[in-house]
């Protein structure tokens, strides 16, 4: 396994139609796999509009098991571009149960495994409205073995969660990858926008940092209903150094070489995962 | 307990005696009481150099019982200044074991309680040769009841665990306080001085947001054989927000009012501790 790994982040808007996004992340994965990404990853539920702000049964009809056919035109965009895949997906789980499921799709097509999404946002308000749709995961934060690097994938609100990180990071990880949902609220008090914005940054570079692992989060861009996604979408090193980053406005792709022995030298310094005192688990 | 405070925290050099710390020390207390502060907070082993880098059997003899007479006179300061007091001190423990602890002096001079720090720096360099003079901390993280506010303290190296602080927060701290002595390696690689000093801020901004507490760092300044301590004394609000900040170069006085009534409202909107999935143990 090489110690460089070039990551794509697809920061885009999602289209009312699967068939529309599907292909429009396609073309994006195509372009950013010839520039030279080797492990790329989606928004949060790219596949649909954010249907969270709404509680509505109709929803539901979206959920479809893993693979289904969505998962399947993922796993093949991976093969004919060779490249690891991730996001999240809409999961039609056991007896009635749906979660918002991370899959990670290696870079010869296969499923190389799913997260299911533990911190699961039950906003009042209903921005984030999720607890209506989905189960909170039972799987435990997973470490998957892929082609280019050891990965493990955490949903959006698990990145306020120092807990998460730090298992991944425990459990092997050499990068995290947050595919996530956030934005601006339309109605929120004046700062607080700003705070939070700046607050979802910071406290991703921190698990970079306490875990000496790279972090990546992909972001949706762009108006939908009462949220202004706010993009940003960006790579940190094990310092917690921003190595790229993108706007808050609008679709980019985002290309990013890692030197993943950085963390073995890291490590020498701060020993932080092995000199720790208190136990993680879950 | 009134839902307001004033935070000082005194970043200093440390002379070569313990007199001359201490009544520098009380002169800095009595300055920012005068100006309202009402939790103070002093660096790590404010009352000596920072012995640390170097191995030395004489400097056990720095070691005092708590109370001792160090502490005894940190208690007058108090309870002459009417402030809670908090610091890191060379414990002398039970059976000649030694540890780095934190003594959390409430307004009436009482001795609230202990932390004894729990991440010790076995660092083979020596800037922080720290193993060598400490045990780990046997007492667990602890939150202390004190006039204005509950607190936690913890110490330094501390600093880069996500735990300490999670398990503070969880047990009812409003404000984490870190007495630290950190700096610039004379010796370090270009980039990397500026990497730390930049992810020591970060990481501490991140136990606040993932908390939603405050969090206040006291550090020393100056030079100290092959450290240049960095100073940056802050307190950030549990949006990670810096509140205030000293300077890398010299002694200052940090004046901070917080208040307190932020954290009960951020955690209606980021009930981050009620929402937890995994557990943290120690």
């Amino acid at each position: 396994m090489s110690q460089r790994v070039t990551l794509g982040l697809v920061q885009m808007k999602s289209a009312a139609s699967i068939a529309a996004n599907l292909a429009r992340a396609e073309s994006r994965v195509q372009s950013l796999a010839h520039r030279g990404a080797q492990i790329i990853a989606l928004p949060e539920l790219f596949l649909t509009p954010y249907f969270c702000q709404t509680k509505d049964k109709k929803f539901f009809g979206l959920a479809e098991p893993i693979p289904g056919p969505s998962v399947r035109a993922l796993q093949d965009i991976a093969r004919r571009n060779k490249v690891v895949l991730t996001t999240s997906v809409f999961e039609k789980g056991e007896r009635g149960k749906c979660y918002n499921t991370a899959v990670v799709l290696d870079a010869d097509g296969k499923l190389r495994g799913t997260y299911r999404k533990m911190h699961i946002p039950d906003d009042p308000k209903n921005y984030y409205g999720e607890a209506y749709y989905f189960t909170p995961g039972n799987l435990g934060v997973c470490v998957f073995k892929t082609r280019f690097a050891k990965i493990a994938t955490l949903i959006c609100w698990d990145q306020w969660f120092p807990e998460g990180a730090r298992i991944a990071a425990a459990k092997g990880a050499q990068i995290i990858i947050y595919p996530t949902a956030i934005g601006y609220q339309l109605k929120a008090k004046s700062g607080i926008n700003e705070a939070e914005h700046e607050a979802w940054q910071v406290i991703q570079r921190a698990h970079a940092i306490a875990n000496t692992v790279f972090v990546a989060a992909c972001n949706r861009v762009g108006l939908e209903h009462r949220l202004r996604f706010w993009g940003t979408s960006f790579v940190t090193d094990p310092y917690g150094r921003v190595l790229a980053q993108a706007g808050t406005e609008k679709e980019e792709d985002v290309l990013v070489p890692c030197d993943l022995e950085v963390i073995d030298q890291m490590r020498e310094d701060w020993p932080f995962l092995a000199a720790r005192r208190m136990k993680v688990e879950g």
